[in-house]
């Protein structure tokens, strides 16, 4: 017997009768013996139909009223559930962030968990009775209903599973796992039975869309297993049908590379001519911190001269002005020739916890991407990461022939 | 200076520009010199949506989680409200029932009010800000979410208001008063400036539709002056367009008949025949009121042979088939000849705090409805109301006859 955290994402508590759907996965799992709490999202569409009244309110609305009337979504979907589980003929009921307490910072929108007292929640599981705690939402020092920002759900339902010592936290999605890459794009894609918490971070965060980062954080920092699982699926979380999420010790042995992501819409920006001393890299990219300008991956080379360098980095297409901005006004203090800045670029990344004691990975990548003729337009590598910036015309071509390469491929 | 509640109804909160709307009316308040603070109902058709899935979830659902669920309406206009206050440069925050605290008992969808503590909650308010509280809501003992039953938005305005011990509850709603009767169907109506508790609660009984009887019970105990008014006039409520509803001898002089209501939809009963003994009005309207069943009227008439009575009386036409199924099983206790049964009237009541003082006002009634050769099928009267049974298509008919006759009709 086990005790379970069942996370149902709002693709999976979409309509009535997809919550009746979800309600009959977690009965599967109380009649199988285990303990278990429920944690759900809203309605798909619901959340952006709350924030849109807002804004159409007031472009600059007060957060705090934000947060009252976004987290009404996760309200609903956790009384349904709690209804649907009550047809089922389960004890059940339905638990509101502050009625649990999930207590947060004051940051509205964007909380921080300090703290879940689960000590009323938890003697109710142990009695038989499942919990039904909405997510997204929990209670401020003040009293105020807070939200912990968008995908704050998962977030809410690993915080939960660690709080109550729970075996494993099930996150039921609309895909049935993680996978090697994105299936859209390669009908060879397959799914990863097992991956380690560094790497489905770094899928995460570099295009994989399935899990919210931070979720995952901290389920490694409490070494707490996340499984991804499909809820259109016919099994359940405790057959283990989908990914499982944990330490990256508890395999024997790693795949060279677990998986590849890629980053679309980036733009590589150059600073041509840059003078060649001390101080210059925190004089271009300490503005551009300050400016709120996220800088992905930089390369250095020096330039025909010996006395200057050229700087290049990556931002997002969307901030391509106002970096160009920053940088002129700051032209006085680093001292450039010229800058150019261009769209059009994808960063594609291959994530293997294998990289850390093999060599030769990126060999492989180069002699394949030579192969098909496109050109790397820079690289940049960490211990479990190797990432390429390409053209993004040859996105798909790129991604398929490094799946085949380092033997992704679905048999 | 003067401490105001005002509370908008679903229609006056039915979208975004509505809101806003009605942000106006209280920034106009404010703006006056008045404290204020506002109760808000969700918008219109939000709770008969979230009922509907909680119906199609589960027909016998759960009191708790359906309270869950349908309080969330209340929670995102109160949560709007501030912003658009806020929008209109005002302080201002919303306040969830919990948050107040607003306690009541346990029975969940038709909870009673047991206590309002205001300490926090008028602190802001005397300094400044205006407090929006989400109407219909409140917190049980054991901190589960309750709501007050349809309507339940006017209880909590006038519960505020006088928990703040304010100096009037403005119900802000989408007409603009108490009316001498129905203006769909008699163009001559006009608006009634001032009434009494106990004629609001007469009319707001027999059919006038404006406010729910609970809280003018309520507003009554507590002499909390209550104004109906609308939304969409250019007026605010600190002028007094609408009705105003107070204790009855705040006029020097009543009106005879102040106002004329109506319930459709009525069947009469008889049973004839009735052995005239002591017991036997219990052993009819016992059983009817254990089946749930509303009698309204009951006339007692000597049949000829001076040893039974026939016995008439009106209930809900919906209710015809349970009650004729009830009499049927009584039979043997009661003793009775047969039963009839039949729908198709309509119930007039006249309403006025002058009829305690005058006397000719049922004469008048009779005269009129003879005139324009309407059967009276039966009468009814208390201190300040006088009702007859009429066939139902007489009732536009008798309305309008008996509006012109009391000298109602506007000038």
């Amino acid at each position: 017997m086990s005790l379970l955290v069942l996370k149902f994402g709002g693709t999976s508590v979409g309509d009535v009768e997809r919550i009746k759907n979800a309600a009959a996965k977690v009965e599967a799992e109380v009649r199988k013996g285990h303990k278990v709490a429920v944690v759900v999202s809203a309605m798909a569409g619901v959340t952006d139909q709350l924030i849109g009244y807002c804004r159409a309110i007031s472009p600059h609305h007060d957060p705090r009223e934000h947060d009252a009337v976004a987290s009404t979504g996760e309200q609903v979907t956790a009384g349904l559930m709690a209804m649907a589980l009550q047809q089922r003929g389960l004890n059940a009921r339905s638990w509101q962030g502050w009625q649990v307490p999930l207590r947060t910072d004051s940051s509205y929108s964007k909380a921080r968990i300090v703290d879940i007292n689960v000590v009323a929640f938890r003697k109710r599981i142990e009695d038989g009775e499942v919990g039904v705690m909405a997510g997204f939402q929990g209670i401020a020092n003040d009293g105020s209903i807070t939200t912990l920002g968008r995908g704050g759900s998962d977030t809410s339902a690993v915080a939960l599973a660690i709080a109550l010592k729970a075996d494993r936290c099930d996150i039921y999605t609309d895909v049935d796992g993680v996978y090697t890459t994105d299936p859209r794009i390669d009908n060879k894609a397959s799914k990863i039975p097992h991956i380690s918490y560094e790497e489905m971070l770094e899928m995460a965060s570099r295009g994989a869309k399935v899990l919210q980062t931070r979720s995952v954080e901290m389920a490694m920092r409490y070494h707490m297993p996340i499984q991804v699982l499909s809820t259109f699926a016919n099994a359940v979380g405790s057959e283990l049908p989908g990914t499982l999420v944990t330490d990256g010790d508890t395999t024997m042995e790693e795949n060279l590379v677990t998986g590849i992501a890629y980053t679309r819409d980036q733009a590589r920006v150059t600073l041509a001519k840059v003078a060649d001393q001390p101080g210059v890299a925190a004089a271009i990219f300490g503005p551009l911190a300050r400016a709120g300008i996220n800088v992905d991956m930089i390369v250095q080379t020096a330039s025909d001269d010996g006395k200057t360098t050229d700087i290049t980095f990556t931002i997002s297409k969307n901030d391509i002005d106002r970096t160009k901005q920053t940088l002129e006004g700051e032209r006085a203090r680093i001292k450039y020739d010229h800058v150019t800045a261009s769209g059009g670029v994808v960063k594609i990344s291959l994530i293997g916890g294998g990289m850390r004691s093999h060599t030769g990975v990126a060999a492989t990548m180069f002699e394949t991407l030579a192969e098909k003729k496109i050109n790397i337009q820079a690289i940049e590598t960490s211990e479990i990461v190797l990432g390429v910036l390409i053209a993004e015309e040859y996105t798909e071509l790129a991604l398929r022939a490094l799946h085949t390469a380092y033997g992704l491929d679905a048999k």
